[in-house]
């Protein structure tokens, strides 16, 4: 058992660095900015039901949205400590991408040490919606 | 690495048993219900943001909501595997209590494999609200 007494902090820094590397409208520069965040091959990433593995297949996926524009409101973020030293973080929130209506989210990221800090292992993004 | 090919087919089968046990009027037999899947000591909950951890803290809060009926309709749900056999699964969903209106709630799992099975080592739960 190692459970990281830093869940938090840790967990919420991780989620604002993602977001302002998410948060760009050049697709490019957006999967150059996170390519650092995923492992090559063991890092999951669930997409609105549709799962991608490896760093290459999430970048490619993060690099397909169109969007230019995107404003973001965290409303709530969970943090937790799982026996490993990983950290469990759990966002909802709202967007907003260009002229679209704001839109709310959930979105949870499971954060495991490797060398140099922590690496996104595992992580899921779901629109708040009920009727599609 | 031991990620767990089933991962989906185990995910919903324990958040099915899971509700099943926990859409109970009874408090006390919600509780008795859910105690064979939480540790005594390293299973954590966060419920609207309040952290509890070990069993009988969980079952405690468990017991203490008063509603005589739930319907519940899942939205959808999410399974992905991580590298030490747990299950990471996330509901998207809504429920009805008694004659509140219905909400909009998500909930995730972390459950990791034991000597009998999987035991839900991480949970949270959210309504899904932006205004309180």
């Amino acid at each position: 058992m190692s459970f990281n007494p830093q869940y938090e902090t840790i967990g919420n820094a991780l989620v604002a660095h993602y977001y302002s590397q998410f948060d760009v409208g050049n697709p490019a520069a957006r999967a150059q900015g996170l390519q650092d965040l995923y492992d090559p091959e063991n890092s999951y990433m669930t997409f609105e039901g549709v799962q991608m593995k490896g760093r290459d297949a999430i970048l490619q996926k993060f690099q397909s949205l169109t969007f230019q524009n995107i404003q973001r409101s965290i409303t709530k973020s969970d943090s937790q400590p799982l026996y490993d030293g990983s950290i469990l973080v759990s966002v909802l929130g709202q967007l907003k991408t260009d002229d679209d209506p704001v839109q709310s989210y959930n979105q949870l990221f499971v954060l495991r040490p490797n060398a140099t800090g922590f690496f996104i292992a595992n992580e899921m993004f779901r629109l708040v919606l009920h009727n599609n």
